[in-house]
């Protein structure tokens, strides 16, 4: 498997995954820098002209959400998600759905505001707004989602390789993690496992 | 089974999901035009403050991502999606989340403006450029993503009750579906299903 990534970017959900399932694949860095992602060979893998994407034999995935449960299934003895009970997996699903559809987004009003607007005021304000709404995602993550030890309890799954991935944005979007004390342990515990450290000095 | 929804919502997608299943659930209508979804009685349901969420005998899922999946594992019999083949239940997963993450997204910023941004400027900005987001979001749809005739191809899924649900936000988007024909066919053949109709009666 082709594995596409930028560094620091939420492909470090995937690619922790991967490490964990103990998957073999070749990392392919994407130079966001010189606008690699929107360039017509990386569009031919994906024509969101994003990060991160899957390349298998059968095709290429897309979606953090996606790729993660993948991940997942195709490795059922490596325990990653709550395979066998349909509700617990949904739950898991919804965390990493939310992180996607809503964290992530306000993370990314930051630096990607050209994405729905237009003018450079508005850009400057969605950027003042985002330590705010950050901050209030984690509020709900460390008060109302984050079961303990890991995202889903007892057992670790690919919520926490996503979850992680997104905390650590956290410091560049100023907002003060320890002001969410079981997801700065969270941050912490992750960054001993061997399959974080291999995704981190992989990129 | 409660099911907590708002009239031309997404929750749209996963309520179709139900009626396909033939599950059983209690529709409960939020009323947004008295906030009440931002209500402590709604927040004690679903913190995030959002539809949909169905309350199980085991806890609510929200998401509709998670929903989605899981009413179609939970309802095998059904096959309202690739259960037993984990890459295509990944495509189809990859399909539901770039909705949720990247066109629904595209769509809130028409008039949830103030999530993101605090000045009246800046809303105005971002519900101008809806029309070019939500047309170059179909424009992947129909050209890259939509397999025909179902959104993942021969099989129904719970991917189109998805679709479906967003292609109806086009025409109140300013966008004109009948740009994209492969879209507006499934959206009519989509209204034909007796789950459809049935969904769109009990709004
Ligand atoms: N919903 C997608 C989001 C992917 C995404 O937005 N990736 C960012 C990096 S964090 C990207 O590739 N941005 C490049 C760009 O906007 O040009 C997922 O979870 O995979
Ligand atoms: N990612 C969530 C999004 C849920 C969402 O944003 N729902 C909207 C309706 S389409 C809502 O409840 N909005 C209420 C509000 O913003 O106050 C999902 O797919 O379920």
């Amino acid at each position: 498997m082709k594995f596409f990534y930028g560094p620091k970017t939420c492909a470090l959900a995937s690619r922790i995954a991967l490490e964990e399932a103990g998957a073999s694949y070749e990392p392919v860095r994407v130079d966001f820098a010189s606008g690699e992602q929107t360039k017509p060979a990386y569009l031919a893998v994906n024509p969101k002209g994003r990060v991160p994407a899957l390349v298998t034999d059968r095709g290429v995935l897309t979606e953090n959400v996606a790729i993660l449960a993948f991940v997942a299934q195709s490795h059922p003895e490596k325990k990653l998600a709550p395979l066998a009970d349909p509700f617990a997996f949904a739950e898991m699903q919804a965390f990493n759905s939310y992180l996607a559809s809503t964290v992530h987004v306000n993370h990314a009003h930051k630096h990607r505001g050209a994405r729905w607007a237009t003018e450079e005021s508005s850009f400057l304000d969605m950027r003042r707004k985002v330590p705010e709404t950050m901050a209030a995602s984690f509020r709900l993550i460390e008060t109302e989602f984050f079961r303990g030890p890991w995202v889903m309890g007892e057992a670790y799954s690919v919520a926490d390789a996503y979850l992680f991935t997104v905390t650590r944005w956290l410091e560049g979007d100023g907002v003060d993690v320890a002001q969410f004390p079981r997801v700065a342990d969270h941050m912490k515990r992750m960054g001993e496992r061997p399959a974080v450290q291999a995704a981190l000095a992989g990129e």
